[in-house]
C-alpha cells in the first residue's frame, strides 16, 4: 500500500511541472484580494460606471495580463496607476481568477 | 401647421448640440463594421481565446475609449495595431455599441 502511495506521489511531483504555464489562480483567495478593485469594478466585477470596465466573466489570462501591464507601466491609466501600488504580484493570478469566475450581467 | 413644424425643426436644430457628448453608436450598423474584429473576439464578442478579451456586454463608452486608445497608440498591442489601420474613426462608436449590446457568456 505504501508503495502505491509513494508511486502516486512520485508521479504527481514529476508531472506537475507539466501543468500549463500561468496555471489558474485561486478564485476563493482572490475574492478578498479584489476588495480594493471593487470600489470601481463592483464587488462581483459588474461595474456600473461606463468608463470602468466590467471584469465579471472575463478571461482570467487576459485579466492577469492587463493587471501586470498596468503594474509595469506598459499600459497606462491615471486611475489604475495608484491602485497598482497596492496590488502585489503574488495576488494578481488570484484576483484574475476571482473576477473570471464571476457571472457577467 | 407649417409654423408648428418650422418651430419644431428650429428647436431641434438648436437643442441638438446639447445631446450628451459620446452619444450612443448604432449597434445595428456596428454589426457589419465589427466583422474584422470577429476573427479574434468572436462574432458576438464572446471570444474563446483566453488572451483575446470578451467584448460582449462590455460598457460601450469603455470599448470606444479603448479602440481609440489603440488607434492613437496610447495603448499598444502587436495584434491590435495592424487591425486599427482598418478601423475608421467614424465606425468606432457603432462597433462599440454593437459589442455592448451582445449577451456575455
Amino acid at each position: 500500500m505504501i508503495r502505491v502511495y509513494t508511486t502516486a506521489l512520485a508521479l504527481t511531483c514529476t508531472l506537475s511541472p507539466l501543468a500549463p504555464a500561468g496555471a489558474a489562480g485561486d478564485a476563493q483567495a482572490g475574492k478578498a484580494k479584489a476588495v480594493i478593485c471593487s470600489a470601481c469594478h463592483g464587488i462581483d466585477g459588474n461595474s456600473t460606471n461606463p468608463l470602468w470596465p466590467k471584469l465579471a466573466g472575463q478571461h482570467e489570462a487576459y485579466l492577469a495580463k492587463q493587471i501586470r501591464a498596468f503594474k509595469s507601466g506598459e499600459r497606462t491609466d491615471q486611475t489604475m496607476a495608484p491602485m497598482m501600488l497596492m496590488v502585489k504580484e503574488d495576488d494578481i493570478d488570484d484576483i484574475a481568477a476571482y473576477y473570471a469566475s464571476q457571472k457577467p450581467k
